[in-house]
């Protein structure tokens, strides 16, 4: 136990720091890290962390041996070498405490149409108490959070007394290649935060997603004799029915699930981006259609992406033309694990007592029907792996925004997290 | 009726000047005149027409007084002033036959994926008698026929004794605005000859085509709530299948149509391009979808416009979010006519006895489901108007082709229909 004039230095310095934080996060916001275009961000805040003292490993993707690792994802419209991971390294001298990662990925999602947003989504502008953004929620809330949480103990005359990594990663959004890279890297703790925008509550599961391209083949004709022809479109159509009838079917199946039986229809099927045709009177030869698909923790991504193909086969089967032109199932992303954070750590234990400090009130926990990065961190290299981060709206939506209040409380939570776990020194 | 001996020597000379017409037209199909990229053929016809002789009035779009016409189109995605027109004179001093105006469009189609094409599409591959490329047979052929008929009786040593207009066009695959300009700036004969490929049938009639844009925008959220969000792609199907369904409805009530009620199914609905969303694993926020729909001659274009609002409307009722936020329907192209040529014409007259000269049997007629030119000169400047050319297969579609022996009958044919119908005079 840290003694309580020490933790209250340290919320003092949060509290000290807080409008430091608030336009460091505008200023992350304000960089558009969109997938691919993540460099820029990450050089201006390996500089930040270098001149905070760390020791900053900058890499790209195309610098580890992704590839030959069974659970990188294939990248598909993205390029390696462009994906940009920062590792800023507290190393404790003679370290007594544990160790920690702390994990925030940078990448956002793209804006969709710019008039359907209260705001410039890349202007981080601050209205009664939230500030609004792509990304501001989802997650550079969490990154904030995670290094002025540090710079308050260092600010409060102290340093953690064990190694502490501060990571920013990419490809959290398509693939999990970005916190997969840091793993095979070599960057191993005793446990792992990452602070996306759970709204204060733990990350007990998640699911996994498999991210997969539609692409069907017709041969077009004019319209006028349409009847001999196929319509590219149309047979996209039926197999997201297919699959929608398939994602249902699973759903059903979930409710006998220990984890997600008392969430309705937990697995999300969604046709996220449509392209085809190239002429309004002729029948369209091509169309592609970008899907996403939940299943449940202990399903293998393979067993799921399996039956995605047969969903496929079998919908093409009923269907003239797609049975002579067999449709195509291409792997574009994700192939992720569901996740379940199995009660009775000793760092949930720790992080609960943190948020009680703060909050005054227990720590709750959530089930999300989405992924995060954890699923390395705890499946694959067995640490303690917690997803617990500050409060927002608008993942993926617009107006995204996050509120100013709870980023100092989460702020606040995660210092004292570091503070008990780690244990502190003197500076 | 014009002597046998004359006749004999044109047709003499279509054949002598056939390898030059095989060329010409291959020339023609290396052109790749999309949409907004008709100009370079059009300088090169021009020129060819100049060297003929003939007077050549080359203009675009944006020099006529298009958008004060009831009948002119909207040009979305196109520029009228990169879109050049050309009409090449006959001027017959003291003319006492009857004058013509040949036209015909040299737009294409887009090509679709290349992959799917056995010759590249603006090869003008020749194969077993037939010649390969996008537009070969959507009109290309029938441009060369009506050039190389008319260079066939100067070859003969003779000239029609009236003014013939040989007009090459743009929009006839968007809009029609190409044809009506030609109206519009003033030419005007006692008949109108377009030979796009009918396999020498006579085009008794012509549906109507109305475009249009389905706007859907949706709000998107993280599929991991797609519950609270709403997805377009889906809502933009919804649309479609309302649609669907009223064409169905079209058909059914066609059943009593005079012209039509022979034909199944003759009004086609087309969704010929998608497009929508930005993010496979966002809920999509926009789905636009590129639609054409078919209507009976006689419907007035604005009352089937009225009715996909309608339909559209209706549908979005049904649909939680469509209701709230309205889909858009946007006008992009064709609003046009559906044209019967009614029969009991002189120059119908004239064209049949040509065919039935050169083929040896009666001429046929076709009731077309798809829009072609003819429908100005006959509804809104009174002339005769035929829709008579040569033969190939799949307009719109891979591996188009038209016959290279059909050619030469089509361009025989149109030789002895100029003659008959304008006289002959010696050079």
């Amino acid at each position: 136990m840290t003694d309580s004039g020490a933790l209250a230095k340290i919320a003092d310095a949060v509290e000290a720091g807080f409008d430091r934080q608030v336009a460091f996060l505008a200023q992350l916001v304000r960089f558009p890290s969109l997938r691919g275009n993540e460099a820029p961000l990450q050089d201006w805040f390996s500089r930040e962390m270098a001149a905070r003292g760390y020791a900053v490993d900058r890499y790209t993707l195309a610098d580890v041996p992704l590839s030959s690792h069974p659970k990188a994802a294939p990248m598909v419209d993205a390029d390696p070498a462009s994906s940009v991971q920062v590792v800023a390294a507290h190393r404790a001298p003679n370290p007594t405490g544990r160790s920690l990662i702390l994990q925030g990925h940078i990448d956002v999602v793209p804006e969709g149409p710019a008039e359907m947003w209260t705001h410039p989504p890349y202007a981080a502008v601050i209205r009664d108490g939230w500030m609004y953004g792509r990304g501001a929620h989802d997650m550079k809330a969490g990154v904030a959070c995670m290094v002025f949480a540090m710079d308050a103990i260092r600010a409060a005359g102290f340093a953690p007394a064990a190694d502490v990594y501060i990571q920013t990663v990419t490809e959290e959004e398509s693939t999990g290649n970005g916190a997969l890279s840091t793993l095979i890297r070599g960057y191993r703790a005793d446990a792992c935060l990452i602070p996306e925008p759970s709204g204060h509550t733990l990350t007990r599961s998640h699911t996994g997603t498999i991210w997969f391209r539609l692409r069907v083949r017709g041969v077009p004709v004019h319209v006028a004799v349409a009847q001999s022809g196929t319509n590219a479109i149309m047979s996209a159509f039926h197999l997201i029915q297919a699959l929608q009838a398939h994602v249902a079917r699973l759903n059903e199946a979930a409710k006998g699930d220990a984890w997600y039986g008392g969430i309705p229809d937990p697995l999300k099927f969604n046709p996220g981006i449509i392209r085809g045709g190239d002429w309004a009177s002729s029948t369209p030869a091509w169309c592609e259609v970008d899907c996403r698909i939940g299943h449940l923790p202990g399903t293998d991504p393979k067993e799921a992406m399996r039956a995605v193909e047969r969903v496929v086969a079998e919908a093409a089967k009923s269907d003239l033309f797609l049975a002579n032109n067999p449709p195509e199932v291409i792997w574009t992303g994700f192939q992720t694990d569901g996740f379940v954070q199995e009660p009775g750590t000793d760092a949930e234990r720790v992080l609960a007592e943190a948020h009680q400090a703060v909050h005054g009130a227990p720590m709750e926990e959530r089930r999300s029907t989405a992924v995060n990065d954890t699923r390395y961190y705890g499946i694959d290299y067995g640490m303690p792996a917690l997803c617990y981060g500050p409060k927002g709206e608008g993942a993926h939506a617009f107006d995204e925004r996050t509120s100013i209040a709870d980023l100092k409380l989460c702020t606040r939570t995660i210092a004292r997290f570091i503070a008990e776990w780690c244990g502190l020194r003197p500076a």
